[in-house]
């Protein structure tokens, strides 16, 4: 189905399922967009960890085992991004997504797959959807985009099992009627006539904006480990001192310094339980705030190596004091 | 605020402002697009009858009454499609617009006054919007679209007070990110340059269809009352003969003949209480069968003068029996 970019179809699947209570699996950190409504539908968001790779299937199946056996409450879905995610670029390997199928099989419930970065790709072997195992199109529900290599469009797609899609198409009534058609008619020519001629030439200006922002960061900030993105837009960082708090250095020293990120805590949803691997069990989720995400799909390259040795020497005499 | 449609509007209102139970006052029959998220949020909607000018003033004022007495609330708001009304195709007269807006005053409740239709009008001098009253913008919610007179955009807007505006615009958030900016850009072209040439057209063109349906209705139509458009997109007609039952008509007689008309009870909410004047108090809600909306915007003078007739005809056997 046609949804108005891929936050509303992220907003209908959860309009569809979500009662008050209902456990959702989702990474940690993961995007604000999908953490707000959900919370505001009072799900009960349990957050499993994620390394440079993305979500771990291992923490994931033992964060389902023990919502069954703690919250008495078999996850409706799980839900993550699995190509250049948001808020971490991270890209999730073949064989994570293999055994996150296997995973969603064995403990039936739903996987949602966002992902609307798929396309902005530039490094590396694209990796099959995990809605590609989905024979029989019950288990993954797959929400893509037009809008990231076909901006202000606002055109996006869901792949859902039947019953769900019609689901969500009787809710879409009530949310905006229809996605605007004189843009589904430009898109349809877009996609038909030059998608294959402008897609190289939106990923090598966001690979060489990457490459800079990479390039940057490595040459001047202080210890810590960030991602490697294979496309997407964002570069995830997090310090080596865990007592560093990205907002209020935010605030007080990078803002004044005309240099803006996004704090990771943004991405950690308020209230829920987070999977804690060390003790095997669930605790009250608590943000990180050590960390930031950085965009690089909105400024040039010339600004990227203007602004990130900037950040990086705020960050550095900050965490040397 | 712009938003996707003033669908999208409707729905952001009750999101921000609806608590499950809160009670909602609107005409009887309404549109659609509002008592269906309205009913999904489990507000209790009290409805209260229209004539062929639309609502009636000192209904609404016995309703909230009786809301506050026997229901112990106070109503979060009035709704209400005063230009052109959907489904019955009423124009408010000013003096009613006053009283309801002193009754919102008196009563400290909201009005909705959706508004989507208000371009296209065709006949008598344009009533002032409820809005127009609201002179410190806090007793009137004004939603308007351009979808009527440029179609397919699906670009509406809301005039709102602040505290609720940025509520609303804190949810689109979650509901779409954005309006489709490449639109928005389109219209801002549209109504500079062309509205003001385009607008006649498009009203002659509804005006003729409206004549068309109008002349064809009263020469073979049986006996019953129909409201007389000043614009907007509907006629509603409601047989004489409170047996009728237009739905089960629809599809036993309609349909096989490939006629349609939306019978009046969709426009009825599922569950709520209704104001009944005779008795002065609430009863719960009863759909009325014998009503029917007819729409004159889709289908051109020679497919309604063809439609209409044929329709009258079926009716006129039906009812005769």
């Amino acid at each position: 189905m046609i949804t108005t970019g891929s936050q509303q179809a992220i907003h209908l699947v959860l309009d569809a399922l979500i009662n008050p209570g209902d456990v959702i699996i989702s990474p940690r950190p993961a995007y604000l967009g999908f953490l707000g409504p959900a919370c505001k539908l009072d799900a009960n968001i349990v957050t499993v960890p994620t390394d440079l790779d993305g979500i771990v299937p291992e923490y994931v199946e033992k964060a389902i085992e023990l919502s069954e056996k703690e919250l008495g409450k078999k996850p409706k879905m799980i839900y993550l991004v699995p190509d250049a995610d948001n808020p971490k670029g991270t890209n999730l390997p073949a064989k994570r997504r293999q055994a996150l199928f296997d995973i969603a099989e064995a403990h039936d419930t739903l996987i949602i797959e966002d992902s609307p970065y798929r396309s902005i790709h530039f490094k590396g072997e694209k990796v099959f959807p995990i809605k590609s195992l989905d024979k029989e199109n019950r288990r993954v529900v797959y929400l893509g985009s037009t809008t990231k290599e076909a901006i202000a469009a606002r055109v996006g797609f869901a792949l859902a099992p039947e019953e769900l899609r019609e689901h969500m198409i009787k809710a879409k009534g009530y949310f905006d009627l229809c996605t605007p058609l004189i843009m589904q008619r430009v898109l349809d020519e877009y996609y038909r006539n030059y998608i294959d001629d402008m897609l190289p030439k939106i990923n090598s200006i966001y690979e060489a904006r990457a490459k800079a922002m990479i390039e940057a960061m490595d040459a001047t900030f202080p210890p810590g480990k960030r991602t490697d993105p294979k496309g997407g837009f964002f570069i995830w960082w997090e310090s080596e001192n865990k007592n560093f708090d990205a907002k209020d250095f935010l605030e007080r020293v990078a803002m004044p310094n005309e240099v803006l990120f996004v704090p990771g805590e943004a991405f950690y949803p308020l209230g829920g339980m987070a999977y804690m691997p060390d003790s095997n069990s669930l605790k009250p989720t608590a943000a990180e705030k050590h960390e930031l995400r950085l965009s690089y799909s909105f400024k040039d390259e010339e600004n990227i190596k203007e602004g990130i040795p900037i950040l990086g020497k705020l960050l550095t005499e900050e965490l040397s004091n």
